[in-house]
């Protein structure tokens, strides 16, 4: 079949690859894929990684392990991208994207979604339905990470929130949080990101506009270090800084405010598909303002190349 | 009156300092003092004061201000270290202790209690149960330090908690959380330390015991970046790490396992004086063995001398 291919930090179109053929998941031809921060930053070479990357999708059923219903077959799927063993600690006491013997799809070791084919456990799909596209079907696993913060966190209405970093994740979670009526604010650095917020009725503050000790939550989303001063910054005491991006490397931190403060710091990951699809299905997020733009399989490389470039937001890949 | 006084990170015994004269406070005439770790750092230079150091102690009020109630003249009592503005936006937030205009008891812009006498805001002060003895009491800012991880945390009876350091804080945060019922563990390095939770039947853990990925709850009580290494190596997956020592500087670390994991931090400081009474006073947490040494004000730089040697645990110093 045809895909990408990463390795060793080189991404290649092949057209050699082998149909993925693990008989006890689901087989599944992939309609739209979305690229995301972190496989740019797997191109970089920031994450060790080799195969098909790529892990937001929305496909189509073609086959199913021997004894599963054949009711999947052919019918519209997003996925859970952590396959997990069901058998160890974590899984065990109700964590499964923490499994300790997880793959994780386009990412570690289990290959991805730039291709024509992939494939998952059955238990990892979730159906998409009728009313909501594959435009924004292909959103579900970003906007479940969004969602994420709030499976982590109580957002109170009466809470002021903060949101540093307005990229495609970040678009994403202040599209969420303003739905819980609680007093949002969101650092936007450039004006496309400005512009998208606005349409949503979003209030956008400058860096220079955010006051000191002063939000009950703040989201960290830029993954740099400037957004994270600015966040400790801006957090009241008692506050609670929610970290929805990693930073490279080693980070140098004074971690005495933290501690005089009392803040409290939450790591943010994968999060819940099924209120995604519920928010798709409801209208109540509106992606289709945040595709830039949108290449066929066999321009891959090129779709990479416009995601990479400066104020970019979601480029997709049509897969099949 | 005679009392410590530190100025250019140098400690001095002096017997021409002034009263406190503050008429809108209460006097009170120090009878115990304890010497805690911060004391320590800040002989060392670690945080800029000059003045009388010290905020754990027990006393007797000596004179209140205008139209205050006599009946507090005589009480013995111990002090909530945080003086407060009562209207800045924490202190309206109900976060005294952290209102944005505090003055701390001998540590930040407020004399200390290595004197014979102390002024503090009557609101400040809580008095001391009968039942409990001078030597108890001058603990009750600790443990009140101790319980503000509760106060901060949900620990549940099944919780698998952990807490690396077992000096003068680490003691009284073991015998609080044993309280609890929970599975409780204490990585001790020196032998004093060893022995006086042996001595209350907690778990005692070398480092090469603490296995990894386990913990519900880790304490951080030691204040070495090696301390937060192994906290974070030793808690699950959505785990929660308390910070209850501060870190000297700039510390490096890789912040992307904290997001990965989705592991929460909360840092933790001043606690809640009333619990604290409390249980001294139901006799549930012993401060007896811990107390490694007593000196008279008037032998407080030897007192200091002596609570600076390795694995030493409370030094108390008699004021009056």
């Amino acid at each position: 079949m045809r895909g990408l291919w990463l390795e060793n930090n080189q991404i290649n179109l092949r057209d050699d690859l082998a149909i993925p053929s693990n008989f006890d998941e689901a087989l599944i031809k992939v309609r739209l894929a979305g690229i995301c921060g972190t496989d740019l930053e797997m191109v970089k070479g920031y994450y060790p990684f080799t195969g098909v990357p790529g892990h937001e999708f929305v496909g189509e059923v073609v086959a199913v392990p021997a004894g599963a219903s054949q009711g999947w077959v052919g019918r519209r799927v997003v996925g859970e991208i952590n396959a997990v063993c069901g058998s160890c600690e974590q899984c065990r006491d109700g964590r499964p994207t923490h499994c300790e013997q997880r793959s994780v799809l386009g990412i570690l070791n289990r290959g991805g979604v730039f291709a024509e084919y992939v494939s998952l456990p059955l238990e990892n799909l979730q159906l998409v339905p009728e009313a909501v596209s594959d435009d924004a079907a292909v959103f579900a696993e970003p906007l479940a990470a969004a969602l994420e913060i709030q499976q982590q966190v109580q957002i109170r209405p009466n809470d002021r929130v903060l949101v540093i970093g307005a990229g495609r994740l970040g678009q994403l979670i202040a599209q969420s949080l303003a739905l819980t009526g609680c007093g949002l604010g969101v650092v936007a650095r450039h004006e496309a990101q400005q512009h998208l917020l606005a349409s949503r009725g979003i209030r956008i503050l400058a860096e220079a506009e955010v006051q000191t000790w002063r939000w009950d939550v703040v989201v960290e989303a830029t993954g740099a270090i400037s957004g994270l001063a600015l966040a400790k910054r801006a957090l009241r005491p008692r506050g609670t800084l929610v970290l929805k991006s990693t930073y490279k490397g080693e980070v140098s931190l004074n971690l005495s405010p933290f501690v005089v403060d009392e803040v409290t710091v939450v790591g943010s990951r994968c999060g819940p598909f099924a209120p995604a699809l519920r928010l798709l299905e409801l209208g109540l997020v509106d992606t289709r303002p945040l595709i830039s733009a949108r290449f066929e399989l066999k321009d891959g490389l090129a779709a990479f190349a416009e995601a990479a470039r400066l104020g970019m937001m979601k480029v997709l890949v049509q897969c099949s």
